[in-house]
């Protein structure tokens, strides 16, 4: 490893276009006061507001998001706050401590050193619109585009609980939002071992890309959890709450969580006890991956086209772990290829400076909380005789993409194999993803349940039978 | 979290028969001074000695292995060191460290902390057999009994690192043991920030249940690295070596990893880059889980008998993460079952004491090194009607047993669903695992070879037409 330098080239943000004006369908919500890039799709109808960008559009940013394409989870109204009162936000940090404290965004600024790096976030119901096709889950239907990364500055979030000092038998951190819901504040919890260990870098953050955090963002404060599924990096934040106990939040209940399989939604709507089993509330995000190119209905000419075409993609981990493969197949997962892999977080590690404000250092720290972006040449001619193209992640701990969905009734951490389908049309290829975001119509999916097929039978809803070609 | 105590009723060792006397077998070998329990499984011929327990033997023994029953994987000779040399043992801590040292197994023990830790140890090639009836890889074929736990004593691996303070540009700890092989002594690496992390635990053991390490463990002393895989946990430990860049050992570079699926044995050979890339080295265990009952060829009558079976088995994840369910199927995953898990290394938890010389403390701890048993009550009935059983566990960072086999050239790291047939003759039900270790015949993954199906056809190489029952 060389020496830290301010010479490194570092991805910096994308250019951004700050949405400047109310749309007209958010004028008549609570969010009337919100700016917002009309390009975002909505996942739940008007209101609360809940997007993810077009898949494409997303993925040709590279590898930082920009605020205004930065996917949203929302649950109800965005706490309005303005300019000239950032300052004065208060939180607290309270519960199993020695010294509470109370503390303005000022002083947050002011009295702790800022740190400054890059992070993914990842919705716990990215891809979800594939579970609600194989069998309806209590979850609206996210596409693939729930994942977006920011540099995010701020504090880290183990200075202000040591300053705090936890006392004995305290193990866990709740966070509390300024969002009042139906049932009261958002709100969730991180282990209190996790939070001290620097390794795990979670953070209080009131910048991002270079600029203070856009309401939907959690202006002007949020925790920021690397690594773990978005539902744990609680926006608008007000508290921090040290416990004995996890969270008994609401939302840190009844959200966030993968039931076993076969807990069906009556069941888990009987019987409370799922609910309350820790061992199923989602932390980690799980080893992940899709395809961006081919795009959704996108064609490849035959005649006159290039020779090869480069199919390409994002992966990301959990907790931390690394990408350390990405496989494509187009024979349905009988031989594989390996993918370049481009993990644009590494560049970050060469450089120690100051970014927006804080200290970027990340020569410590062994963790990978981006996504990558993987790439593969394929010839043209195979790609025509192909069904389709799948892709499967693995993390450092050899933890792999399974080719089976793990149903579950939440419909969350959906990571089976990412396939695209191939149908030739003349002298084009056409390519199918599974699905399409919300309830926009398209994918191979909604195909072929259409025609029948029975999407779990191990073949995605192929039969058996007629089947052509090389299977 | 209640009070820590001393009235926790905590897993304590089984009991214990050490071996005596040298094996026949053994006395024409270099490790003609070691004694051994007689009921080992041999892997490799007669010497090195590489030997898991029949897997029932294994099981029956509860939470803890015995250290006679406990894996063996050996390189080659085992060091002989006699008990009046143990104090004056050496070893070194040297490399990229302000202050190297040198010191005794005396001083280790008077001079240090000791802790005490029940860990469980899994070799990399468990279940590889399974790899093998697919695929021949370059490994010998392990069982599904390579994975012991043992309580062990000793001081952690930073306490050291720490006095001899790694020097700027540190970022891994190679390991150095006695035993002299035809590539040089056996070592490894692991990050040093991996080290310096508490919740992972690593540690310098001389102790293991109670008593001094035996040989064939390490006498009289080793490297315990919880929560990844065997080859990591160094025996005969003699240096530590702070460094750069990983350990260029030749049995760390060509040995441990899982290289890309298609990677085969000849181009492995041909192109050492793939032995060369740090992205394939295996560090953290993966999810696993094994059926121990219905044992291999175990009967059960449908006449006369109970109306319910108690299948069980094991289950451990990796890196420290906790084994949050374990499900099976017995319509071949079709539905799922929730199996109860017993996780008798939270027992631990509870207790703050001294044992065997070496403070137990977990109260802080978040990690889960050991594996847990789950069970499960099937009717018999159903059992009649099924056509096999098979377990999957998933993690608490959701990363689950895939279907698939990911077969590699050094077939490590096999966790597919453990699968278990069931034929009903007359009035008894019939079960077979799918492979039995070493050279020893048996298993369904062989007779179904036999029988010319494809292991790999996705359905476990049974023929998809003329397919009976509920497929």
């Amino acid at each position: 490893r060389s020496e830290p330098s301010d010479e490194v080239e570092i991805p910096l943000p994308p250019p951004t276009n700050p949405p400047t004006r109310v749309l007209d369908i958010d004028e008549k919500t609570p969010d009337a006061h919100v700016p917002r890039d009309p390009r975002l799709i909505r996942l739940t109808g008007v209101h609360p507001f809940n997007v993810e960008a077009p898949l494409s559009a997303l993925f040709n940013e590279g590898f930082l998001t920009s605020p205004e394409l930065f996917y949203v989870r929302n649950h109800g109204a965005v706490p309005e706050v303005k300019d000239q009162d950032i300052p004065d936000w208060e939180f607290s940090v309270e519960g199993l401590v020695e010294r509470p404290l109370t503390l303005t965004l000022r002083q947050l600024i002011a009295e702790y050193e800022q740190i400054t790096c890059p992070i993914t976030l990842v919705c716990a119901g990215n891809r979800r619109k594939e579970q609600n096709q194989v069998r309806k889950s209590k979850g609206f239907s996210w596409g693939a585009a729930g994942v977006s990364t920011a540099l995010f500055t701020g504090v880290a979030m183990s200075e202000l609980i040591k300053k705090a000092r936890p006392r004995k038998g305290a193990r866990y951190v709740c966070m509390e939002g300024a969002d009042k819901l139906p049932n009261g504040f958002y709100g969730t919890s991180v282990k209190l071992n996790w939070v001290m260990d620097p390794n795990r870098g979670m953070m209080l953050a009131h910048g991002m890309n270079g600029e203070m955090l856009r309401p939907d963002h959690g202006k002007p404060l949020r925790a920021v959890i690397p690594g773990q599924i978005g539902g744990r990096s609680v926006k608008w934040l007000k508290k921090l709450i040290v416990t004995a106990a996890p969270s008994d939040n609401w939302y840190h209940i009844y959200d966030n969580r993968v039931l076993p399989t076969m807990v069906s939604p009556d069941e888990s709507a009987n019987n409370p006890k799922w609910w309350h089993d820790d061992r199923y509330a989602i932390y980690d995000l799980s080893t992940n991956s899709a395809v961006a190119y081919p795009a959704h209905e996108e064609q490849v000419c035959l005649k006159a086209g290039p020779e090869k075409y480069r199919a390409k993609g994002y992966a990301y981990g959990g907790g931390g772990r690394r990408v350390t493969r990405v496989e494509i197949s187009i024979d349905k997962g009988q031989t594989w290829r390996l993918a370049d892999i481009d993990y644009a977080e590494d560049r970050y590690r060469e450089a120690e400076q100051t970014l927006f404000g804080g200290r970027l250092d990340m020569s410590w720290r062994e963790s990978c909380f981006c996504w990558c972006h993987w790439s593969l040449d394929i010839p043209t001619l195979e790609l025509a005789d192909a069904k389709d193209i799948v892709v499967r992640a693995m993390d450092e701990s050899m933890n792999i993409q399974p080719k089976e969905m793990y149903w579950s009734v939440l419909g969350m951490m959906n990571n089976p194999w990412f396939r695209v389908t191939i149908s030739k049309e003349g002298d084009y290829l056409r390519f199918e993803h599974p699905t399409q975001p919300a309830l926009m119509p398209g994918g191979w999916m909604e195909r072929v349940k259409k025609a029948g097929g029975n999407l779990i039978n191990g073949h995605w809803g192929e039969k058996l039978d007629g089947e052509e070609g090389k299977a």
